[in-house]
């Protein structure tokens, strides 16, 4: 077992000044490929090149990628252990572990994602699964983030601001170091949330590709401001004809930059 | 494995004179967040500081919160190991193993706690469950609390004397050492609970927060007095205005003191 | 594993002159408690004293009560270790194993007990439990005595003779050491019980109480005469008004005498 | 793990000049006891000296009578290691492991028999059970006998040639070193089953009682030239009131005797 | 764990060139045994000799064919751990696992084979049977071939392009080292699916026996130019009444020669 301040210095060094910028590339299994990894971002390694260029502190991936092409990047990498595909029948979700721990920390990798259905149908079962992911990776000193996404049936709203503070507080209590999270557009929100996470620090989730890049980065501004430890960006930085400059805005802003400064990286 | 004699010993140290009164916070995952730790409740360093300022034997919480604020208190916790969330389909209950008794050693916890849904359709699986948590816990020394709760659509009042009575031996002959049950009301009812759980020791639960102080201390007088060994309180504490005085007045009430004096505390 | 010598061996200690009187005690988790365990008999110091003064050969109950009061008596326990409730919705029936064979060898016990429901839609998770169960007790030199219950909608008559036959059969082939099981009344119905047991020793159930000991004590003579090695019994010794006159008078039958000399026990 | 000339030397050892005959008792469990077991037949004893005495190169029988009978006779046993009754609600047929390949082992046990219902709904669990029974099967040296019985809803004629010969080559594909299947009557149909199990060696399993010894010979006589390596038989010994002649009958025609011949055994 | 430097050295000793040509044979477990298997093809020795005289990489077998052939014969093994048969009830396909990794390393397989049903309503249960197979074979050293066939109600068109880019890129990011898909026809989507694949390296299955060796000739020249690592086919080789020829013709499209001069292998 690690102790919190052992798992904090873990942290700490998936950071810059306290705060984190993590590039993620799942969704070739997460969503339908071919519609999601156009251009260039269905190469593996141009992703991880962007990873490592760009102003990163971690690429959040599947086990494939990690042992196909992490060993030819220096970038650490929080290792996504359970996951599901999009192809399945409509159903309440459940994510299947896809890797274990150990394998993890054979292949390097620096943290451990998972993805908590609260709500969902099979909490259970996904209960069951981080419990064994998250006490295993504290074993091996790794530090456990948590997608803590409200879905299924018993939810009416993913972003009502009381279901989000509830998923954040199921978080702490079950053991998450750090919680990754849909920002719902309202700042005063974003807030409750942070509260509701306690020690546990809140990443907002990157979500689709915006329209503008002001407008992702006006997003960034309002998160950063409320308290949230990070970022775990995906579309909005591979899919952008400027990845690396995007990653130099997004940092700006966590250094306190407004975002018409850090437009600027963009020109 | 240890000794009836071991077990109790280690019960005497979570007690004082004889009885014992615990505070317990995790509502959080149980029930909605947002809801039910309004104010400084959902801060755990508020609620973890109350347990070390009061009257209190053991504070009672999940993993999350005895990983990343138990080490800065010395109150002994009572780690409860399953539960489960609001947000669930309805559906009868089922408690998921929430953390493994290694790691409840490993964290100092000095007992566990475990939810039996008495008559919910997974009862088997919760007895399972309970069956190994339980024989791995006397194999560290650690006392068993089980929540012992009739629920689930084959339980037509959950208030019963006679289903109380029944889930009271159930706890007995399963081995639990403590049983945290409701009071329904009726301390004769009461009496005949402690009677079935035999040398299960009988904590009420708290419940929701009464809506005046002196109703709950009657409550907790008359349950006192039908011969509990004590209580395991949330909400009527860390929701309360004073909550360190509360401790004060259930402790006054254990020692003998009638309500009236104990009041006193709160003035 | 122990060879069959050494089986017949430890079920010689726990029988007097090549027969065995049981006392059993697990009504409180199996039955509504506040019902089947009036007067003292929910107290398990007084029915663990009826075994300890009485003619009993073992006392048979949940780990609850061996863990608790086992300690201080020297009557050999039988530990039942699988149960289940009343409570739970209807349904086939199935008993959860609710303590391993490792703790009750740890808690002294001499021997196993088990529930087969032979015919409930969930006897392939029955026979995976004893043949576990089964074996882990000869591993560890326990003899197992199987509760050969046919239960469950595709049984139309649970005292039909070829049924009890065919079960007592099942028990023999899956490996049971004794078999507990109903009596129907007819004493030529139990001799092919007996026959189709084989080698496995047969013991009746005592089932609910009768309404007056004469009856009870025939029906002891029939099964005692049809070849039955033993017999175990709870209700009809615990609820008694002079339950260790009742143990004698049951092995004054085992030992040759006649109903009405043996009645004499109860004067 | 054995290799295949291991295992065919083990295979030789339960042979008697290149052709099997096995007696086999699991009809006790299997079907119902009462009716199937008449006779002396119920007895155990009855049917090991009837394989002792008989021309019989293994037993085939289930955990319990190979504890409890089976050291008392010299006769190699093949144990059973799966099963189910008759008495379950019907559905696809399932059996249940009741015996650990240690324990079979221990016991002294020369091989293993297990049953795949190829085709029941129930197979993936069956394949399941099955690849670890042989692949432990083989750790210890001991050749596995596949009962390759196509049954459950989706198979609309179990004597149908080509499923027989598709269970057949499952049985080959699978692993196991013998196939006990049933003989449909018609003998092309028999070779063709044999083609398709290919290594896997061919036993006849014995079914129903015949109503004439002269019609289950010609039986035999036709399996025996269409290549098997042997017959596994029950009910046709040990119901026979000539026992000992049928295996000797039998074996006459496995050494290239005719029907007519053979039947000179039984008069 | 093997490297990925590591696990490519195991595929080079798996291919020619750079090229990949596997024979494959579990047809009589999944298919109907007799209509596949026509003529000398239902005999495993007389493929496994196709398998050594004709210009291929690997034979890929079920379990059992391996134990009791492989041994004679010098060709690699691919032992495909995971099958199914059609007798079972239509449903969405699961293959259940039938043979494990220690086993395949202990019967000298130079790789693992392995279905991976995409879109099944069993996808969490095949993941989560991959990922155990994946990493014990990376433990070994073993590469493994993942079968990526979109299978399921939820898929409405198995040959769609998109969906087998999908699934390609499934299979890299699980940890597939090779991918087994079919070609829909066309050649343009077959270098999507590569592409998708990245470094897990595509072979095209073989299925179902074509109408002339030309018109299957034709398909392997566009999917090799299309750029797949190689090829596993099964009945267009061991059906062909020329079958070592076949694997001649297909090596010499691998080599660069157009199909009319590679079907001169067939005159």
């Amino acid at each position: 077992m690690s102790t919190q301040k052992e798992i904090e210095k873990a942290i700490a060094k998936l950071s810059t000044n306290g705060k984190a910028l993590y590039l993620a590339q799942d969704q070739g299994l997460e969503h339908a490929a071919d519609v999601e990894l156009t251009g260039e971002s269905s190469n593996p390694d141009y992703v991880f090149n962007i990873a490592e260029k760009g102003e990163i502190d971690a690429f959040i991936c599947q086990k494939g990628l990690a042992e196909k092409y992490g060993g030819s990047y220096k970038v650490p990498i929080i290792l996504k252990v359970n996951g599901k595909t999009i192809l399945t029948p409509k159903d309440d979700p459940y994510s299947q572990i896809t890797c274990s721990v150990r394998r993890a920390v054979e292949l390097g990798a620096k943290a451990i994602g998972f993805t908590n259905f609260v709500g969902s149908k099979y909490q259970s079962q996904i209960f069951d699964d981080f419990r064994k992911i998250q006490e295993e990776a504290h074993d091996f000193g790794l530090p456990v983030t948590s997608w803590m996404y409200p879905r299924g049936e018993a939810i009416k709203d993913e972003k009502a601001s009381g279901i989000l503070q509830h998923s954040a507080r199921v978080g702490l209590e079950l053991g998450a170091d750090m919680l990754k999270m849909s920002y719902n557009g309202n700042q005063e929100d974003m807030k409750k949330q942070i509260k509701f996470g306690g020690k546990a620090k809140m990443l907002m989730a990157g979500g689709a590709k915006t329209k503008n890049t002001k407008e992702f980065l006006q997003q960034i501004k309002e998160v950063d401001e409320a308290g949230a430890f990070g970022f775990a960006i995906g579309r909005n930085i591979w899919l952008h004809d400027k990845p690396v400059a995007v990653t130099k805005a997004i940092r700006d802003i966590q250094n306190g930059k407004d975002v018409y400064t850090a437009l600027k990286r963009l020109e």
